[in-house]
């Protein structure tokens, strides 16, 4: 079992054992079904890989590591009420499981229970980083929202959006493993700079391949979902910006139009967007930014040998194609 | 004007100088929205006399204080949303205002805000008494919760729920106070019971004044709201716990008919109440904690002339009548 594998199921087996209460019962069983229901946990691996590289243990920053993924876990349960999502990772959201009001509430009590695990490091720049991070994530759904009712989202707007929603805590991780192992602030900063550019690629890739992605692996549900339920992807922002008044006045019909059967949608959209080529512009962007996230690892000032399980996280979120 | 209305100035003017974000408008404009819609500021206020009472300054303990101030206007957001409440003080609720998942996200920003700001007096024992009242408050508001669909609710469970979702934000402000004022743990451990015991009193007082308060001075509508909606209050659950077998089935009619003229049914309840004497019991309960407050009080280490605001409001508290 390699080393990535690992570090997860360590990861995975002391969430598992967080000794946090058990009553009341609708308080507390949403949260460890939260928590235990799996995930990549990519947040903390990517924490205790910076830490470890710098000669940090495992032990001094799987708390902060276990915060940071609790913070994450705590934003699904709210953002799933707002999106009204059914499902997440094979199973009933909480809100549908339990209801609206213990889904707020359990998230609450998550986000102050996510805080006071990373406080167990006992170190105040770790918790700004933490705090600043947790903010800027509420700003980014804040804004995913907004641009739910307009038409006329820059791509300038929707790079911030995702760097807030989702790369600032892939950031915060790597960031805050280095810092708890004494980096210098030069290789904190890289390190949450190749957080930064790791989640734009990862997000703007995810918009890619639910549209573009190989059609027999693919998860969720049917390709083409973003297109149906008129998300505000990269790709139909760029559209929207490139488009001459005819294509835009034909994707906003699209947009507009009461549709019951979805494939005739995607196949209208996606032509659109082949007129006007937004896939090769997004697939220039993700390799912008795969590209900038290689140079920050190749800036960490250690040997290669301890880079090469971040260069393997990289390369497989790099050739995922569903 | 005098001490406490000087205070609270003080204090609304700090609040209104917070300088958080603007943008994104939709999440910080509910923030400012609550934290400036006034309230008596009792917490930051109690928070600030018990650091002064041990020779603490002001600017010590402030941040501290409106940190605790804000976590409890987080808490009104949401709870507004779980009990569909329209108003709060004098104005739409921020659910109401704007929408559902705007008080969600805005609560979700103002809890990480109200911690940053506990944060700002760098003090690790400070931050662990905020979280640990702050898991306790979602504890409480889960219990009241999972209690508006029971009729078997014991004294003891309500009043642990009470202590939990009302008590021990008090007492975690006087607690905090004396803290970073340097009094001793046995004077803080005293603050500290004396905003539980105060907090008891209070929340019980509430429950009573709805149904028995001044009908002149009343301001949450008609007296008998509780009553009319079926809310668990101690009046309810002592006389469900004292009943006869037909007194109760008579209450129970109560809480599940559908009703078109409240005086009705208030004044049937109220009936029952009296045959069963809870307005006494209530009274006993009310007096008891307000004398153990009294105790700690007196308990305090400091010149009785130190301690005359303080009791001045416990005294208020205690002869409000509506």
């Amino acid at each position: 079992m390699d080393y990535i594998q690992r570090l997860s199921d360590r990861i995975n087996s002391d969430i598992a054992k967080l000794d946090f209460g058990t009553e009341p019962k609708n308080l507390y069983s949403p949260i460890r079904y939260t928590l235990n229901s799996g995930g990549k946990r990519i947040r903390p691996v990517l924490c205790i890989m910076a830490a470890e590289m710098f000669g940090g243990k495992y032990e001094d920053v799987i708390e902060a590591a276990i915060g940071i993924e609790t913070f994450h876990n705590f934003t699904l349960i709210h953002d799933d009420i707002m999106d009204k999502s059914l499902e997440r990772r094979g199973q009933k959201t909480v809100y549908k499981k339990w209801d609206t009001n213990i889904a707020i509430l359990s998230g609450d009590a998550m986000s102050v229970l996510a805080l006071e695990r990373v406080t167990k490091v006992r170190n105040f720049e770790v918790l700004e980083i933490f705090i600043q991070t947790a903010i800027e994530i509420c700003e980014g759904q804040q804004y995913d929202m907004d641009f739910e009712r307009r038409l006329d989202v820059s791509v300038q707007e929707y790079l911030k959006m995702i760097k807030l929603k989702t790369s600032v805590l892939l950031a915060a991780s790597l960031k805050t493993g280095a810092f708890l192992a004494s980096a210098s602030s030069e290789e904190c900063d890289n390190f949450y700079n190749l957080g930064i550019n790791l989640g734009m690629a990862f997000q703007l890739q995810d918009d890619f391949l639910d549209t573009y992605g190989n059609v027999e692996k693919f998860k969720k549900g049917q390709l083409g979902n973003d297109i149906v339920s008129n998300k505000k992807t990269f790709l139909l922002i760029r559209a929207l910006e490139k488009a001459t008044p005819e294509l835009k006045a034909q994707l906003i019909h699209w947009l507009n139009v009461e549709i019951f059967d979805g494939n005739e949608k995607v196949r209208a959209v996606k032509k659109i967007f082949d007129t006007l080529h937004v896939k090769e512009d997004s697939e220039n962007l993700i390799n912008e930014y795969f590209q900038k996230a290689e140079t920050n690892i190749n800036n960490i000032g250690v040997g290669l040998d301890k880079k090469r399980y971040l260069t393997e996280i990289v390369n497989n979120i790099k050739n995922r194609d569903y």
